[in-house]
């Protein structure tokens, strides 16, 4: 607060979410409050040093140093030696050790994440889950991903791969997922299996649906009854406070599959009301995963100091 | 240690394990060394008054008074009104407030808690897990259950009832378990649904499969099928350094299942063998329920100081 620019103060962290077609960051003050944002578009970013020198520049144009970078990014991350295994989606990405780049080139020290990680912990302190100390935060797109609150902190497991939602077994022998495994949650509801399910996009499967093509609703509705299933088997192991449900579906066709959702878990007979989670609807949109990974870089702060 | 019979220090805490059959307590220093123990029949104690008479009068006979009794239980548990809500095999007890009436009798506090996450405790801190961080362990008997190490604590849940692994949705529409629900882990593999779908104890399913008898093989085979699935999906999930089999099928039937077990989790293309867990036999045997019962009455007593 004592810098003669007032800007240090107000913009001490910043989070940046890299996403398959865009990357997002944001500068917040201390207390998370988001004071600037910019985005840009990965095809102009081809390589992870343009990613590098992008950030970089924001931060130049924001007024100088910030004390905790979070970034979040698709995929499986190497916690320990803080690379990007091979994400999905950034052609070329492999074993990219985005944190040390950036942390050498930021000045301050990076705190690496994956994706559905942050955006559980966005969802916590920003949006959906708030007042929770337990949450399961499913993130129901193109891919089934997640992420876990508990007792109040993120959990990432041993290596950091925990909260893996869309690879539990949902029917043994079901169909082949794109992991190579059979039966995943993801590849009975993901939004790609959808369109390999039905031929035509998982977008106009639910537009169809809400139209109340019937074979459509069907598509969906067995969908649905495995996403509730899920929830009930992820109710059996955490016994959370809520779970919250994000990306593409949650926000597009969140009033075709919600009543399927909740009537599979209210149907579950060991489920007893009172012990049985909230089931809400995420709340941040697209600036989930900057909003988590400013979250990160404050939390990192905070344990550090 | 200044007591004059020199009794205090040796038998700090207390450990009891309240099963359908038999009632365990242990006598342990600080350390956790058990320096004494005791049984009775549970068919001799037929109200909660009989058993917290036979506490009080265990306590006596070991010298005087503990300063902190840790017991675990089967069943469902208010974690929050401590009290037990109906345990399986204990017939007529229904929401005992057994901690209190423990607490009232002895005269120290009493930590009240499930028994299969007090084995998981038991084995982390003194069996198969010894190191670890993040433990799942299975119980794998009549029934199913399980237990959670999470960050190097017991994880419990937003109201003390995380790891029901036994009840987590194996196959959808799969056989009814005796919670009311289908295709429960528990419904295909616990040794109950064994004996009823075979029309034999689980028992003898396991020593004719072990005598080579083919159509128990193939019993066996497929529970062991379904247990290696929900192994994949418990490594998705919680990303643990090692899961811990322990149960009656793990102490008679590991020669039979771990094959099978290990086969199910080295195919999952998804786990590369870096991030496989350690699959192990529990290690402690019937005295598991009053070793963690010692090491969660340790536990409290150290965060209460």
């Amino acid at each position: 607060m004592v810098d003669s620019r007032g800007l240090t103060g107000a913009r001490a962290v910043a989070g940046i979410d890299l996403g398959g077609t865009l990357v997002r960051m944001a500068f917040a003050a201390c207390d998370g409050r988001i004071v600037a944002a910019a985005r840009a578009r990965m095809a102009a970013l081809t390589s992870p040093d343009d990613v590098v020198r992008w950030v970089v520049g924001q931060v130049r144009r924001q007024g100088g140093p910030v004390r905790s970078v979070g970034i979040g990014a698709p995929g499986l991350i190497d916690v320990e030696r803080r690379v990007l295994l091979h994400p999905p989606n950034l052609r070329g990405w492999r074993s990219v050790r985005l944190a040390a780049m950036l942390e050498e080139a930021v000045g301050c020290p990076v705190h690496l994440e994956n994706d559905a990680n942050l955006a559980a912990l966005a969802e916590l302190n920003r949006g959906a889950g708030r007042g929770c100390r337990n949450l399961v935060y499913v993130t129901w797109s193109t891919g089934v991903g997640g992420g876990l609150i508990l007792d109040g902190r993120l959990f990432v497991g041993a290596r950091g791969l925990a909260g893996e939602i869309g690879h539990l077994v949902a029917e043994p022998d079901g169909p082949l997922c794109g992991c190579g495994q059979r039966g995943c949650l993801e590849a009975i509801c993901g939004g790609a299996s959808i369109e390999r399910l039905t031929g035509v996009s998982a977008k106009q499967v639910f537009s169809r649906a809400g139209e109340g093509d019937t074979e459509a609703a069907g598509v969906v509705r067995r969908a649905a009854r495995a996403m509730g299933n899920a929830l009930v088997t992820l109710t059996h192991l955490f016994d959370p406070d809520a779970i919250v449900i994000g990306g593409g579906v949650a926000t597009s066709a969140w009033r075709l599959v919600q009543p399927t959702l909740a009537q599979v878990l209210n149907d579950s007979p060991f489920i007893q009301p009172d012990r049985r989670p909230a089931l809400r609807r995420a709340l941040l949109g697209p600036r989930t995963g900057q909003i988590g990974a400013v979250e990160w870089a404050r939390i990192q702060m905070v344990s550090a100091a």
